[in-house]
């Protein structure tokens, strides 16, 4: 059997022409089935503008499974989760609760998408809370995945700990990483520095089962020297955040300056391939989105501006997240460390 | 009398090298007088190097000032603040504390710098924590000061609103914006999102006598749309390190791909000027230092790997500070806060 992903197909800024490309690429690509989930109309004109008309995408296995209401970025999220039941990334969620998907990938209201994966999806008996891990690209190569980035403002120590087995198990199964060095987000290496958080949980991860090297800070997200860095999620959504808008505020600088004079506009036109790789190696959407890690199922949410690799790619993480066992090997591991972590 | 600068002169990555020539630049451009502090024989070397032999230095007004010993990067902060009495930064504070000097500047150990600031300088009566307020880079040019930056990992929403009050008067005086909006760093607009920190520090913020517009998130720093960010200080310093790792880690990959081929080559040497100017226009050092708002007097931080060009702009930075009296100015602002906000 094919693995089977739900498409939340309303979600993103540019909903749905960009998640129906992406699922074509993908069904065509990566041996999945997928279900578009959304307003029926809208997807299909989307398969027809793009070659895929009716019948032929069932042989793309791909199927629309229609949802009449959408949650826009505006929406207030407690009260669009709870109200909308027929909202596409409800009815997405409730596709992977009954067994008919694997897991889904949403470009959604980023708040609305973690809500309802945990209100309809669940939580792992051990675990206490999801987090959302982010991927970040590095000088060398292979990416940082950051947790939390955005799930849980406030944290506590054992949550931290949490974050750390799951990111760790994560950076092993999807990004091959054989022995992930887990950091913990700080503000300086010494022990002492930082808050009270930061200081209990390093005490926890010492002893846990994960090969901790200790703090880092802000300038070793991009370095790869760590493979995984635990943070609260208050943290990890500033890093991520303030990432994003940097590498934006100099590809906009550098585009001006390349446009002040013919030398440079020439300059910026045999450089072109430079910059494109570059852009590449920072653009997020190479790695697809963020899964949630810690749910029952399979949850990846996307960044609301994502492009059609973006959505491709999550659904390429959502097809390995399930083909690697993620879930069983966090149960079995996070419920390990809490059953033994007062003997 | 000219405005007078005590130099911590055995601070940085460099020195004396970088903060004697950064001396010399300022005291010929600036009209400051300069107080050399550290090893006499090592200045003094410097300073021959430099061109500038005895005693052509007092024709600059630039002066030694001998201190032994040298607190390092490795230093544990808390006792070499204590033991190191006669080290350069506790000598280059006392210079300011007894009236010989209007300001200190020094690129050592950010720590040490800070524990000697304000534990020689004081703190202003009405001032509960002194902030270190970074100036980060914006695409509109104008810079925006995100405050603290790394003095107090652990912040209560009273210190935040003082510091909001301390920032905002900072970007009028010193970057001459007439009404600085100012920002919350927090996780999204909405007033819910968050940690209760960002909640009740929203509220106080509100009835505060600055130009409040809200929450704002990471990729608004490098905006310009607000003047001044708001964050305790863990937050503030993850942004500062987490922009220079980003920033060193896209210049790298861009060298990298520039060099690849020779289309790219050529491309890469006729947009030079072009990553020049976006590289200058990303430089901290073009700000100067860091500013230890709240300080009985003044104290102007810089990062330790800083250039010539930051330790004379941290040298302006410290003479505007004085000339535009902040410290009168905050203290008469925080005074005001604290004893009508309870009316």
């Amino acid at each position: 059997m094919l693995t089977t992903i739900a498409v939340d197909a309303m979600g993103g800024d540019n909903a749905p022409a960009i998640e129906v490309e992406g699922a074509i690429q993908a069904a065509r690509d990566l041996r999945v089935k997928i279900l578009l989930v959304g307003q029926e109309e809208k997807i299909r004109a989307e398969l027809v503008r793009l070659g895929v008309p009716f019948p032929r995408e069932k042989r793309l296995h791909i199927e629309i499974v229609p949802a009449s209401e959408i949650i826009s970025m505006d929406d207030p999220v407690a009260q669009s989760v709870r109200r909308k039941r027929d909202s596409s990334i409800r009815v997405a969620a409730r596709l992977v609760r009954e067994g008919q998907a694997h897991g889904l990938v949403s470009a959604g209201n980023t708040g609305a998408v973690m809500a309802t994966s945990k209100l309809v999806l669940g939580t792992l008996p051990s675990v206490d809370r999801p987090a959302l891990a982010g991927i970040f690209p590095t000088v060398k190569g292979r990416g940082t995945v950051l947790l939390d980035v955005g799930a849980n403002a406030e944290c506590k120590p054992q949550h931290l700990r949490q974050f750390a087995i799951m990111g760790a198990i994560y950076s092993r199964s999807i990004l091959g990483v054989r022995n992930p060095r887990v950091g913990l987000m700080s503000i300086g290496e010494e022990e002492a520095k930082g808050t009270d958080l930061i200081r209990e949980s390093a005490q926890l991860l010492k002893s846990a089962p994960i090969n901790f090297v200790g703090n880092v800070e802000g300038r070793d997200v991009f370095k790869g020297d760590v493979d995984v860095i635990v943070s609260d999620g208050f943290t990890g959504n500033v890093i991520l955040k303030t990432s994003e808008g940097l590498v934006e505020a100099m590809m906009s600088l550098l585009k001006t300056e390349l446009g002040q004079t013919v030398v440079s506009q020439v300059g910026g036109m045999l450089s072109v391939s430079a910059f494109r790789s570059v852009r590449k190696r920072l653009d997020y959407s190479e790695f697809g989105g963020a899964p949630l890690l810690g749910c029952r199922q399979i949850s990846v949410i996307c960044h609301g501006s994502s492009n059609t690799k973006a959505i491709r790619n999550a659904i390429r993480v959502a097809k390995e997240f399930h083909q690697a066992q993620l879930n069983e090997r966090i149960e079995a591991d996070v419920n390990l460390l809490e059953t033994t972590k007062n003997l």
